[in-house]
């Protein structure tokens, strides 16, 4: 299972029942968050989240409405006793500010927090099942994109095949590497013998916080999910510009470029009570655009 | 118009759809905001308070759950271009939780925001039609109580009466006071022919997070309604005590010390979902009880 919930939807002014950043991604037996605006740990509740299965958080930038509902989960997570370290992803900052507010009551974490600075284009995560490259997008502030990637060994094993050929066990590892196995007797058997090919690793991109920046399509090219903020419509393409937000025919544009797979926009002004128009404006640029509707999990 | 509009009745781990503490005091034409959880200014729109008529904030102390909304709600207020100075209330601590938070992406809000210390028990706002006071409770970390009360003139004005006597427009005032009226041609008009006895002045008394603590029951003597919180139910007396916390019936025994007129319970911890245990163990002590439930205004 690779997929993302949506937890909040809108841009900084939290409205019409719409809240601000927050996605968590579901990636084997893993959740991570990506932004946690005010009210992350509630709309978690909301939706059954199992928060316990985060152990790692990605901050896109230190503007509030992307951060302003971390301290809460994570003095939350200490009322719940938690024990597993926890890692934090941001630009440089926010440990000073959580560290101010525990230090004001002299609080101590149960468990332990670890501070990653994002300063540079990097590979930021690099674990058994997946990575984590964060990248430029453009922003007032510093502000990151992330794309997850799942791993998978480029082979799948036919077990039928494998039972047959007695292969040990401990070479099923070499077999998913597509390695031909050589029997105690000297006898080749073909890797294509013995597996088939995998299905490609998947790969979801987040970008939010950003003016039109084209440079991203070539980070995220081909992604199979794309997520881009559309604060506005169109018609503000100025005050985006300004503001260095995108509108909804924007985003649509970049995953054009991109030739992403399924493109899915968020953080809506606050200005617009309906959401139609968003989708409106960017299906006839890029016809595979979903709303990033709040509680909706989006397979990847 | 005095009344309290409860936003949050939880305690510190949000659960069961109730949201952390926070209140809002609504006394002639403004709005008194104690204390601000997370989620508070969701709450605010959930619930149509009009948060520009906040000029005053009071939070009782510095854990988490009675704060961590604030700095959302100053970012909001900065968004919606407010200029109103704005007071805040609080023990030492807070400005440089906020200030940290404003700094780290140079924020600037285009309001003024003033601190004012709590350190010790004093008035804390001498306004025209009301005044607020502080007093200590009992809790881990140094925690406040606010009593909220009303300034009325002693005598309202007959308004009749007034016109037949054609009493001058700038001695209303006086009349108001109590003063007699000397005509120009040097006759005395009682007051009592000119006014009549104006209902007493009002108060509110909010107890957060305290453990049951007698010496409360004088500052707050027969206050219109109390606030106190109900963490727990009584067969957990022992955990109370030790969290510094009440229980329902301790709530229940301190209203009764005080001889206030009514009671409202709240500060409800996540392991009970449902609250009417709280109600049926308060009552038969201090009947004038009721939960501080959500959304709900209770008129002072």
């Amino acid at each position: 299972m690779f997929a993302v919930t949506i937890l909040g939807n809108n841009s900084a002014l939290p409205a019409h029942e719409r809240h601000p950043t927050a996605q968590v991604v579901s990636i084997e037996d893993q959740l991570l968050l990506i932004d946690c605006g005010e009210g992350t740990q509630m709309q978690m509740s909301r939706y059954k989240i199992k928060r316990s299965k985060i152990n790692h958080i990605f901050i896109s930038h230190l503007h509030g409405d992307h951060y302003y509902g971390l301290i809460g989960l994570l003095t939350s997570y200490s009322l719940q006793n938690r024990q597993t370290s926890l890692h934090i992803y941001a630009p440089p900052g926010l440990e000073k500010v959580i560290q101010t507010q525990l230090d004001v009551v002299n609080a101590i974490l149960p468990y332990e927090l670890i501070f990653h600075l994002i300063i540079e284009e990097k590979k930021i995560v690099d674990e058994e099942k997946f990575s984590v490259e964060c990248f430029h997008v453009q922003h007032r502030v510093p502000c990151f994109g992330f794309i997850i990637t799942e791993k998978k060994k480029p082979r799948k094993l036919d077990m039928k095949k494998i039972s047959v050929h007695a292969i040990p066990f401990n070479f099923y590892g070499n077999l998913a590497n597509g390695e031909d196995f050589i029997s105690p007797g000297g006898d080749r058997i073909k890797n294509e013998l013995l597996t088939t090919q995998n299905i490609s690793p998947k790969r979801y991109a987040y970008c939010a916080d950003t003016k039109f920046y084209p440079a991203i399509a070539e980070k995220i090219m081909q992604a199979d999910l794309l997520y881009h903020e559309a604060t506005y419509l169109d018609n503000l393409r100025e005050r985006a510009m300004e503001r260095f937000h995108s509108t909804s025919l924007q985003a649509a544009e970049l995953a054009g470029l991109a030739r992403v797979k399924k493109l899915l926009i968020g953080h809506f002004s606050s200005k617009y009570e309906s959401l139609e128009e968003f989708l409106a404006e960017a299906v006839p640029v890029f016809p595979q655009t979903e709303l990033a509707i709040e509680g909706v999990t989006f397979i990847i």
